[in-house]
């Protein structure tokens, strides 16, 4: 089972990293880092061999009869006639098979290297990689309310997934920090998970000129020779669906495909908007939309590291508003994990704990907590939005954000199994408590009640008298003083002095270069 | 996919029944009923041969080696006796697969008969049947706060599941009617049942007498030839775990097997208080258990309709409270229904929508969401505790329950599963709409929309700004919404006044004869 025991920060050796005094303040503040978890229980098959095939061919289907539309990216058409693509204009159409085979080339499996190797991740198998919301333009707390995000909001934010055990990615764009100028952006956020962390990251795909620099900035950080020769970012290509790449993301896949790094192909279909309503299409679009993301990637660096993204949703059939963790869009989760390992490639869910919800009461958990789990039952390598996030994505909530670690925690623990031995079924406790007796003073019990069950962080509500003499304080009060205590007891995993220097140049020197630009 | 278009009720034919003028001003308050629902996705396979094999075999050397004490009961000591098992005092004991073979003679899937036979629903193969939280003393909302519960709280939730469509079954004890004695409160109690509701139900337990009434008035309501025929209602049989039955609960099972009514067999099993603290060995005890208690049914009725129940739960390490929703607790639920399907009988998930929280918050709804999962995944027959539950049991919400009802109608809807067919693939669309283009308008979308996805029956929060405008209200404050538009579209089904006469004839009959016990 993965307990708190995770592996451990880069100056502390294999003892768990405590905070000093704040930690102590604070109570059960989590050490930083996970590294590496193995699922343990099996992805769970939602569809038969009939159904896959099906879909499968229904993606293959639209990719020779409709085509994807490669708008403004030269390079990317030529790419695609080179390799025997039906190119006329800037559609693009493959026979049936002829995406799958490009794909061929990308890895099953490789490391995403943290700059600590101990928080170096596996993508693809059974490893599954948790990281936090992306790209809300708010935040919000119970103290100061919903705002716009800053900078500071983003600090924190990668200082929070630091030090959670349930976290093994930094995230990329945790929140927009909206008081830097948005062409000045990229320089923080990157600045931010190099230096307030130590695990993997995402680099900015918002142009080729920001895509480069961040990857300029992880050769900083992490030499260049480690860069040219490793992964160690992601950058993720959203794709317009429906059918649609544009040249920025176009742009920003060849830059990170020619540096080697990871690139994440997103199909972003709400059903019934940008593809029909039917999870099933839904399912088979995806599928089209991704392999052909990964296939440029391919084409511009055979064995270039993918994951098979997506992010599909649905509407709310009274109001029209997107809905989150539905049964529907769960229902595509578990497609597409299927659909991925047919293909041979990573895949990042399009789940993780989502909602349309404001604020992280009832409904906002029931919506998160399920997506969840059909997002861990797909067997998931990669989960974005794991952590924070609230309407429908365009606010990360701090409260929201310690109570999804929570859920995280339980959900690794669920991974994790069941052992089934000798010592689990433990026969010599039956010969100490025989019927009508308390197993609680055997010597199995005993031995294993410290971490026999994985424990929230945020307080428990307690008997019912105790949480009234309390205030009745909710699960949301609670997290307050979760996410606080977590903020105070922060420690920066170290960094040596000529490279953070030299990283802070590169940005004050790139920053100065560059008009602001607000828009 | 399971809708609101569900069974109607008796009075209205085919057409969902729509509770008139109070319908219309409550907005979109569901029709009652539910009947038959049928999971289309598959369990989910948490373990493999092997480990299930062990757990099997250690239930065996459970049973074999260690024994169950049937407790004051001196006839099902002679049954067993009788039946070849080892009995000493009151301890049983069992040769490996004797239990299993004794359990050989209860039907794998049987009807259990509602008293409007388009309610009636059956136990076993791939059929889910929900029902609400059972045994609570308080109950909590709003307006009032948490108190003892009394008859009238018991009315309404007895109302509430009448008219939900995402709840299959009335219940039993749906919460404890404080304000009738304890000997009496069996008659008040059945009596809702089969007034209020015209859905399957449970009967009284807590004694042979309170047994034997509770299948007089059903006898009363179907029919004694019905009753004498068909199994109508169901008699939960808590174990008094670890390993002991006691005589209230085998004497109340002997009358219900005798009457050839549902036997549900529950093993109550806290990981480290009444077994050991590790999940296998919860599961392994639970299954030595049911099998022990549903041998006993099968030795005084062969035949007699049984469900395999459980109840199972974890401990916090920090405080020693019991917790719900918890990981392990959710892989015992998954174990513990592929152990029941191999021994090839009905089974009732100990998951539920459960949670120590005492109010429906964020926390509350993790817990809940997340064990409902488990159970759902597990392939579960018949769920308890589907709506309601707070405080691990000691409270049914007002709130709580419209809002598990929601993630119920939800749960269904994935458990209806991803249709892959021609007419979902929608080809015709991707003409109609191509890349870059809207599928709002197509033909498919239009055709498909008001049905597509599953819609939640509480208000949703809708966006930021026109939520803060009504005064962030949370989903528990809508939920009280929910609940009271329910309540006030009530519509009793009809019941032939002479049966309803003789119900309360007995009721009086039976009241007047008992002096009244408060204790």
């Amino acid at each position: 089972m993965l307990t708190h025991e995770a592996p451990a920060t880069s100056d502390t050796g294999p003892e768990r990293r405590r905070g000093g005094r704040a930690r102590r303040a604070a109570g059960n503040i989590a050490a930083t880092g996970a590294g590496l978890f193995l699922r343990r229980i099996p992805a769970y098959k939602l569809l038969g061999e009939e159904a896959l095939a099906q879909l499968e061919e229904q993606a293959d289907w639209i990719l020779a009869e409709i085509g994807i539309d490669f708008r403004g990216d030269a390079e990317a058409l030529r790419l695609f006639a080179a390799a025997g693509c039906e190119v006329k204009g800037e559609r693009v159409r493959f026979q049936p098979g002829q995406a799958r085979a490009l794909c061929a080339t990308a890895p099953a499996e490789f490391t995403l290297h943290a700059r600590d190797p101990r928080h170096s991740v596996v993508l693809g198998g059974d490893h599954l990689v948790l990281m936090p919301g992306y790209g809300s333009p708010f935040v919000t707390d119970l103290d100061r309310g919903r705002r716009y995000a800053t900078i500071e909001d983003f600090r924190n934010f990668v200082k929070l997934a630091w030090m959670s055990p349930w976290l093994h990615h930094s995230g990329g764009t945790v929140c927009e920090p909206t008081d830097i100028p948005v062409n000045k952006r990229h320089f923080d956020m990157v600045h931010a998970h190099l230096t307030l962390s130590a695990k993997p990251f995402m680099g900015a795909v918002t142009s080729v000129s920001r895509a480069e620099d961040s990857i300029e900035m992880a050769r900083i950080a992490y030499g260049a020779d480690t860069v040219a020769e490793h992964a160690v970012m992601q950058g993720n290509i959203n794709v317009n669906s429906p059918l649609v790449f544009d040249e920025t993301m176009t742009g920003a896949l060849r830059s990170y495909a020619a540096a080697g790094q990871c690139v994440c192909v997103s199909p972003a279909i709400f059903g019934g908007a940008m593809g029909p309503v039917t999870p099933a299409a839904v399912a088979a679009q995806t599928h089209a939309e991704a392999m052909a993301g990964i296939a440029l990637a391919q084409l511009v660096r055979p064995g270039c590291p993918v994951v098979y993204g997506s992010f599909h949703n649905t509407m709310s059939l009274k109001s029209g508003a997107l809905t989150f963790g539905t049964p529907e869009g769960n229902l595509v989760t578990m497609a597409l994990g299927q659909l991925a390992r047919r293909l041979g490639v990573p895949v990042r869910s399009g789940g993780g704990q989502i909602t349309a919800a404001n604020s992280p009461d009832g409904q906002a958990m029931q919506d998160s907590a399920s997506a969840m789990w059909a997002t861990v039952m797909s067997g998931a390598n990669q989960v974005w939005h794991a952590a924070g996030w609230l309407e429908g994505g365009l606010t990360m909530g701090y409260e929201k954000f310690v109570m999804d670690l929570d859920h995280c925690g339980a959900m690794l623990t669920l991974a994790s199994g069941m052992e089934v031995s000798a010592d689990t079924l433990t026969r010599e406790s039956y010969h100490e408590a025989g019927p009508g007796q308390n197993f609680l003073s055997t010597s199995h019990t005993m031995r294993h009640f410290a971490t026999a069950n994985h424990m929230p962080d945020i307080a428990e509500a307690g008997p019912y008298e105790s949480w009234v003499e309390a205030g009745c304080r909710t699960a949301e009060e609670r997290a307050n003083d979760r996410w606080k205590a977590m903020l105070a007891a922060y420690e920066a995993p170290p960094m040596d002095p000529a490279i953070a220097e030299a990283l802070d140049d590169y940005v004050a020197r790139r920053k100065t270069a560059l008009p602001d630009e607000w828009y």
